[in-house]
């Protein structure tokens, strides 16, 4: 059954301390894996809290990314959900990792929106109509 | 075990097909959603696309919500990530379900960032210190 959506949820534990810190840092660490990814950046929002973390969103064309850092347990939490084929996660999340530098990262990876019955039923009414 | 995030992933299928179109209507639902959840929105970046489709995220002091709509297949994937356990998602979903108008909503809850074993290490070593 046909997917529209990938979602790869990269949970990176035991990251370097400082790497969490900074909203700018994270911001473009964020658009590079973006690029690196393939993705085409619409737009971004990226927010430093008191007294610390840093949330961070990027929209693209094929979805979103996000970021979400806990500095007190050097945690950072990064999603991707991304649309089409030609998204390379790999080398974005590589990327990521070099510069979080997580003792600990974990992968996984979903699909989400499933349509094929839709898609039958369209192409059935085309055909039909 | 304690985890850091919810992540909730709402697919609507079959939306009523004019609800999926307009970024400027989708933003207010979201901004809406994300009031009603009890969230503190810090941004937003949304986007409509050609022929069409919308993509959007709202970064909130909680972590982030997302929606990306496919007017083809009338349907809208939409992601709440949040920390903290204040946040109400029933209500930001029941709102977007009545939006949307999807004849097939699917709900589905998930846990990440598991900290337990840092989070008592922290506390034994300012126990130490």
């Amino acid at each position: 059954m046909r997917s529209l959506l990938d979602l790869v949820l990269i949970d990176l534990y035991e990251c370097v301390h400082e790497r969490l810190l900074d909203a700018e840092d994270i911001k473009d660490a964020m658009l590079a894996a973006a690029r690196l990814m393939g993705a085409e950046v619409i737009g971004h929002s990226f927010h430093t809290f008191k007294p610390w973390g840093v949330s961070g969103t990027v929209t693209i064309a094929e979805s979103h990314l996000a970021v979400h850092t806990w500095p007190e347990y050097n945690f950072a939490a990064i999603t991707f959900e991304t649309c089409g084929h030609r998204m390379d996660h790999k080398k974005a999340y590589k990327h990521l990792i070099e510069f979080f530098g997580p003792k600990s990262p974990k992968i996984t990876h979903q699909k989400r929106g499933f349509v094929d019955s839709e898609v039958e039923e369209i192409h059935l009414r085309q055909e039909v109509g």
